[in-house]
């Protein structure tokens, strides 16, 4: 990366570039490196409509789990699929540099909320490369029932 | 892709080309293009033949779910795998442009239902990339089990 | 990889290739293809002692459920890692061809059978391509709990 | 491998790397191979505050399934993401040669220990190729709740 930086990048763009990364790298090693994909599909959603508790890490939730583990701003496109409608969204989610957002489905508002009880599918567009991890929280039943899996990654189209 | 567009189509086709994309790109970004691969295998497979529940929701169920991100209707056709008989299939589903499809494999039924209590395998091939992941909600018990992964993908054969 | 052939396989072989390919291709679609990887990994690995069921399917169990999409027989090498001893294995295990293995690690005696609540890791090891997924039933308490995953898929060393 | 070692490779030093190659290659296969990545993240991170149970084994815990199935030691660097606030770490872990290490986050001490109820990622960078997989036990309930996901890879920056 870097080396394609010389032959393209003007020389001032490029030497606050490599100050950027010198000055991080001296934080955490490598991990201001890219680290990531840019698109990330979900293909299970699903959030039940009942839980057993009112206490909010109780209540039955789905999750999208973002790392942005770069030096900048990650802004996110999430587009809803369903079974019988068109697609909502965009959902619009910023990750700030080097944080974590354990996004809630539950929490979508705009531009629509999400129904519950119904199957759908979801995918994340970022400007930025980002980790995604699904994790569902299902107590419909008195007792918690979780899921996890990675996302499934692509490379932005070329 | 734009870019070996624009060197290989006619000119009529690309302008209809990037007017689809522009419109498209306008509502869901980039989510019209290539999403997903072609081949995707579920190697765990496991429909247990007990429920606690008559709910459809909480009925033991083994789910492949199935997004089609792309433009065009996927055709797909799912094989199923066992220890010691020949495979069965293939089962024809069809999931819509921009749509997605929870299958349950409880309500498979041509050409033959997939039997109870028998451990199996799965592969799905479509005619245009998916995105795949495997859930089992388990209700042997008062109590659910979930179980979710995204599948093995793989780039059709060249 | 017809076209590979087509310069390297002698033309019995060859004819005798493409037969069984097409012959299997009107059952199966692209079934009989090349899917999955040799090696695969599953860094996870723990048998509860305990089970509040005597019923296998609902005896605690570590599961690695494999499959053989393949025309040929699979020879599988697995390796046990420990956290502080050597490596135990490996264990032979073979998959026909077109069949599905959920091999359960209880099961495995030779050389040495797996012990009870010890972290361990496993490295299956195959000479045609598989695909493995990792599933646990846990039941130490009466609730039946359950985790899966894909393994980690790695093409053969070159 | 062999074959550009054959190229670049001093004799005595080939020499050496293929007895060595050979006497592992009679006990476990293809095992002391190069296996996995250096580099992996874990979007998702939670650890229960509470638990319904004082036994190790069944207090809510949060662990990364680390396989190291070289021949050298593995030097791993572990950096923790928040929502609200700087990266933690790094947390410095080693994992000897054909060893597993299933890491639990609640015995992270130094620099600091991981909040709990607190959501969180992680990012694990290693000096040599390691598989990762990520699992938590859920304990809060009397019912243990378990999920599991495989980390997601990603090969060292060039």
């Amino acid at each position: 990366m870097k080396r394609s930086l010389r032959n393209k990048v003007p020389a001032p763009e490029l030497d606050e570039c490599l100050r950027r990364y010198l000055k991080s790298g001296s934080k955490h090693g490598d991990t201001t490196m890219t680290l990531g994909q840019t698109r990330w599909a979900i293909a299970e959603g699903y959030i039940p409509g009942q839980s057993s508790f009112s206490d909010p890490a109780l209540v039955s939730h789905e999750t999208a789990c973002i790392l942005n583990a770069g030096e900048t701003e990650a802004h996110i496109r999430v587009t809803v699929y369903f079974a019988d409608r068109d697609p909502a969204g965009p959902y619009l989610v910023t990750v700030p540099p080097q944080r974590t957002l354990h996004l809630r489905f539950n929490d979508l508002e705009r531009p629509e909320p999400i129904p519950r009880d119904t199957p759908y599918s979801t995918l994340l567009e970022s400007d930025v490369p980002i980790v995604v991890q699904h994790t569902r929280l299902d107590s419909r039943r008195a007792e918690v029932s979780l899921l996890s899996t990675i996302a499934y990654a692509q490379a932005a189209p070329r």
